[in-house]
């Protein structure tokens, strides 16, 4: 008895394969072919080639807002055919199928870990494993015959210790917070480490000065209208990170900012 | 008794989020999670980012296509988080769900409108609703429970006023029609505003000449292959819409064309 | 008794719309139409506009790895309007539809044609068949009526003549394998007409060098991986076609290599 879910299962698709060659396209066409019934939802095909960090990003956000069960093939992967492993990841209910690169580490950050394996068993993988497509012939194989109810178990061994990358953290000082930009966003919106929860535990209800280049703000606002339109401004982004964007124009482009720019919070004396 | 349609749903998504962060992904993920057994439909996510007549133009053209009782959820939403009001109409059979900004303009100038509603019943969206992105918050949620039944009525008020952009229309006078390059397409096609119907109602069969920077044409084909390869073209395409084009070639790159260049068609006296 | 097949059918997408308009989106919507239970799968909508050669190739490599029975439609269609046909081919069991400009070339070299049809029974093409537009108008309303069972044989004349296009065969010399780059996909890897089968046949275990541009390699690796980061190497990939590429690098950019530009592949005297 293999089957333990009612009903069609979603199995995403998130890479850098980028949507113009062969590579997206075979991948459904070889999970469809395994499990003719699943439901595939493309999450993202343009993760900046190779930036493992980014999909983290993408993955975190994204993944987590699918139905129980829901079955996430996940591929940015500089490393193929090398020795980084294959995994399968159980986090909560859902399934994760992808490289053992730290391309899952926000989401083994938020979630529990109810199992995980790395897939060695060749049966579930096509009869001509190529070293240099484990997206087509390796990851989404697995994923079909996880649709089709084959248990994870079954797919490898076992394994404790997933490749969790060094997410950098902001630096807290006494009278400062510094981060970073992580992304930048289709809009040009400047996406930062600081989360929600470091910022105030930092500020405590004090006046602040975030600085990025020679911008300066000192407030929060709750939306990009609520300055004027070309004017900067920051706030907390749905998944709760400090962006420095722009309203209705990009925020990148004016100061050629790029990945890596420093965003500073000031303590700022109130002269009250 | 909520379910009053047979089936799975489809539900459409078209939006300026471009494929490569986790907005698109998170969007589906909450409709799916509303409504297990919607079928998702990519439109487009590459809208030009806050280009709202670009997407009243697209959504016009595509949406009507689908069959009876299709959810369309549209968002190109410079003003989320603002005043604009979240909106769901009913045209024809359709339903649509996005911000009322104009987005429906083309649609609601074709179509019958059935009914219109103000998504002000918060029951429907996301518990933790964000004001940067309702597209995943509120405009995903409702349309999961569009795809379940739940009836427009308990989702918001009734209006009668949606957004209608002034959307350009070709200045007609006794001897010129005078009209602009609306959108470029990805092939470089600069389609204009002129329709079939005013351009024939003002040209009356005259012979004609249609200028655009140093362009002149002096007839209508039926296909881009009615001329030599490189060669420029006038054709109605099939929307109706008057296209400046090249055959295998784009219009926009030699000329340096852009949206809201002019394009005047002028009565020619025929001296025969 | 129209239906032969258990189950929804799939329907796979592969063109040159881009996803920024309403091409994508409308086909869509015309092919649910008519099959409202069809399940649609995107290939790609990024082949290069125009680009036939490419379009064959990604539909080679991606077609065949779909179910029994499945039905793709494709449209890179420069000629659209003029003489060239639209058809229909069953290879093996699968369905392929759109203009006969070579498109299916490759699949047409690998694998068995069971039937060809002109597509010229207008009975199952949208009422106002546009001269501009034939993935909407003809090819996806032919795809929608596929997938609700009507039989190839209502839909037009057996053919027997598709065209198949020249495809670079590489150059073989007594001490020499001339081939070119047909493709520089997502990664910046310079795709060859240079088969894994035609390279063993020529070198019969000879030392070898290939060489393009500077770069001369004169070993095959088994993956990306196999050499530094930055570093250029040669393989077969999934399809079996040699690979220039660079580890976690674009091969195109430093080099400025573009489509067509050549690969030689030299025997090399051993001195032993």
């Amino acid at each position: 008895m293999k089957r333990t879910l009612q009903g069609p299962r979603i199995i995403t698709l998130a890479t850098d394969f980028g949507w113009a060659d062969a590579y997206v396209g075979s991948m459904k066409g070889v999970i469809l072919s395994v499990a003719p019934s699943a439901v595939l939802v493309d999450i993202t095909h343009d993760i900046p080639p190779h930036h493992v960090l980014y999909g983290a990003f993408v993955l975190r956000e994204a993944c987590p807002r699918y139905p129980l069960h829901t079955i996430h093939v996940a591929v940015v992967d500089p490393g193929v055919g090398g020795t980084r492993r294959p995994i399968l990841l159980r986090l909560d209910t859902h399934l994760y199928v992808g490289p053992d690169n730290g391309l899952f580490s926000l989401l083994l950050r938020d979630f529990r870990m109810m199992g995980a394996w790395e897939l060695n068993n060749p049966e579930y993988f096509l009869t001509a494993l190529s070293s240099t497509f484990h997206g087509r012939d390796l990851f989404a194989p697995v994923a079909g015959h996880l649709a089709t109810g084959v248990p994870p178990d079954a797919m490898g061994s076992a394994i404790t210790d997933p490749v969790i990358l060094p997410f950098p953290d902001p630096g807290v000082g006494p009278d400062q917070l510094s981060g970073e930009v992580l992304l930048i966003d289709r809009f040009g919106n400047c996406i930062s480490n600081i989360t929600h929860s470091a910022f105030h535990d930092w500020a405590r209800g004090r006046p602040f000065e975030i600085r990025m280049r020679d911008i300066s703000l000192e407030r929060l606002v709750p939306s990009y209208d609520s300055v004027d339109a070309g004017e900067f401004l920051a706030l907390f982004n749905g998944l709760g990170y400090l962006e420095i964007a722009r309203n209705q124009a990009r925020t990148d482009q004016g100061l050629k900012v790029q990945v890596g720019e420093k965003i500073v919070v000031y303590a700022r004396k109130s002269y009250s």
